[in-house]
């Protein structure tokens, strides 16, 4: 093999290197897509204030979406709980809506079984029924909740959901 | 030269192709992303019945969230509106609360000007108000309503917005 064939190859094989790293360097990051996906993928409504210790075990986040009023007696919000975080027990007297934004969770009311609910899912609780509500043991919980007809009274909060009440599935 | 030489160069060309092949093909397809992705793209509710033409101009879709019943007193749904679509102009006896769940859209009291409302939106119609909602000439726009106190009534359907109410900012 004379030199400049040995030259020329050397060339490929410089080529084929520098084009297997930029072309594959260039596919690792589509910024494009990656944009997308972040909107896409941006939280509904803001994380909100974090709950107090009092009423919630683990960090659960509350936004109010409507304030009580004497107009619409309704009061709005949206939860977002973390891994593992559920409200204690409480009561309504009017009853409440759960709507599942993201993720997935429990409600459970006392006496039945805990019920498993996720994205879509709408729940309801009714009036002065014991319940309590929160994420899974496995990712966090988006849950907007819709009080009506507060002119009936909003919440009673009681003890903690101890741990082996969270994690049974028939307490 | 010698020709051991020349073949293994020839088989270092051929595994930098190979894997330049693989390499950037595997990147391109990164199938658990894709499935991420399309799993937060995903509406939060399905898309529902198509709205009547006596009630709708162009083409929304109301899914049900929560019938009306006598515990609650509460409606609770989602419509879908296509780009430029919208009601008729209404009235609701207790009133409607919006939140809008993605897009951007418009919504308008009778004397007032349009607004503009968009993702995580909370809007208030306040009862016997004569207004309309729906989405902007750009995009969709998918949007929760709650209706309160139901038993003072539901809707009463009025007139088509029409093309120069819809695009006006002032009327």
């Amino acid at each position: 093999m004379q030199k400049k064939t040995k030259i020329a190859l050397s060339y490929t094989v410089l080529l084929l290197l520098i084009s297997t790293l930029l072309g594959c360097s260039g596919d690792k990051t589509p910024i494009s897509e990656s944009t997308a996906t972040d909107s896409a993928q941006e939280p509904l409504f803001p994380r909100g204030e974090k709950g107090p210790a009092s009423n919630f075990t683990g960090n659960a986040y509350n936004t109010a979406l409507l304030p009580n009023d004497s107009t619409y007696h309704t009061l709005v919000g949206n939860v977002y709980f973390e891994k593992g975080a559920r409200s204690n027990w409480h009561v309504h007297p009017a009853g409440q809506i759960l709507i599942v934004i993201d993720g997935e969770g429990y409600h459970q009311m006392e006496g039945e079984p805990r019920q498993l609910m996720k994205k879509g899912d709408v729940v309801k609780c009714p009036p002065n029924v014991k319940h309590w509500h929160g994420a899974s043991e496995k990712g966090s919980l988006t849950q907007m909740y819709i009080l009506p007809n507060t002119e009936k009274g909003i919440v009673t909060w009681l003890e903690p959901v101890t741990d082996e009440q969270y994690t049974s599935m028939n307490n």
